[in-house]
């Protein structure tokens, strides 16, 4: 279900590692967070308890390679629909619905994943450290976004942006937790009506006036992760 | 340290809720959520366990009686700004402020009430149905910022902007948990430079090509309550 994407495996100790890695995306799929244990894993993957936790030292290890292959997923979802508009707001369009529908698997589970995730202190918080993989996947496809398009945004705004979207992505991540709608439709609204009114507002930053505290607005949303 | 804002207590019986109550919320700002347990207040209060359970089925009920006192210290720390001035980016500014000032001595456990809370399954979800009393003293105040306010929005908006506004404040209070700047200055920051923008931005509502994706926009966030 699941292939390595570096490659197929070739060391024994790859193929094992492959093999654990694979079993607990699984596991994340059909069980979410909190009933897949490293202990679970280990007895469905084959191996002992000693050698997965070799490969993976604890459960939060493998909750980073789900990040990681949820981003490859996503930048492969969103990839051949970039090529089709150089508007701005379609193209952040496409990388937010394609982000929803990867995600769309996971929303039986994302109440335990949240709860897991959103501490500042937790690894697996998508601002830690520990996933600064998959962050890079993240805000390196809403940087594409924003570089195929023709704009004519300030310099200084248009290198924030990325960032700022990606964060705007968290929150949209955030309501979609919460919506309980058939098929997450309401964040399909919510997304449609605040890139509508992007599209809309986009032109008044370049006035005087807003352009300055706007800018210093989204330096400082940027600082959420210093 | 807790003074039962409701009155004296007069029965036994109300007397000894009320210990229960203020043994747990002492708890709250001494220990956070993680480590206050039923037992140990049961035990500080002097009561048995069975008499802690019967007051208060579980540790989320002495949560909703934390949050009951921290709206009432909010609107009490609030009110009396509230009557210098009737600009309506001046009455948010001392809304949220005074919020923050509350909140600050549970800065330090502020992670751990943030896993609690933030599932959409949890009891103590400032959204969930358990919160109501707390929720609608919260938005209550956010209703008189703006009810007290000289301004010439259009009706709708107007009746849609305390539930907006308090939304915005869940979100400033996440940023905040994540804010590990001295005296969290960068939350106040964030807060200053977007009433400054908020101020420069809302004439800008009334304009009609604006006017009906914002109001569609926030009638959308408000359903993140349905």
């Amino acid at each position: 279900m699941f292939e390595n994407t570096t490659g197929a495996p070739r060391t024994k100790a790859e193929r094992t590692r492959a093999r654990i890695r694979d079993t607990a995306l699984a596991s994340f799929r059909e069980r979410g967070y909190d009933e897949t244990t490293v202990r679970l894993i280990a007895q469905e993957a084959g191996v002992s308890l000693g050698n997965a936790y070799y490969y993976f030292p604890t459960k939060n290890h493998l909750v980073q390679e789900l990040y990681v292959e949820v981003q490859r997923e996503h930048r492969a979802a969103a990839e051949p629909l970039l090529g089709e508009s150089t508007d701005l707001i379609d193209r952040l369009g496409v990388v937010y619905r394609t982000g929803l529908t990867t995600l769309e698997p996971f929303h039986r589970f994302a109440p335990g994943f949240l709860s897991a995730a959103v501490s500042p202190k937790s690894p697996i918080n998508p601002l830690a450290a520990e996933s600064t993989e998959a962050r890079d996947l993240a805000v390196g496809l809403f940087d594409e976004a924003v570089a195929g398009a023709r704009h004519s945004l300030p310099d200084d705004l248009a290198r924030s942006l990325p960032e700022v979207f990606w964060l705007g992505y968290l929150l949209l991540a955030l309501f979609w937790v919460y919506d309980t709608s058939p098929g997450q439709e309401r964040t399909l609204r919510l997304l449609d009506r605040g890139l509508k009114l992007l599209a809309l507002a986009l032109p008044l930053v370049k006035l005087p006036l807003l352009r300055k505290p706007l800018r210093e607005l989204v330096e400082l949303i940027g600082e959420v992760r210093a």
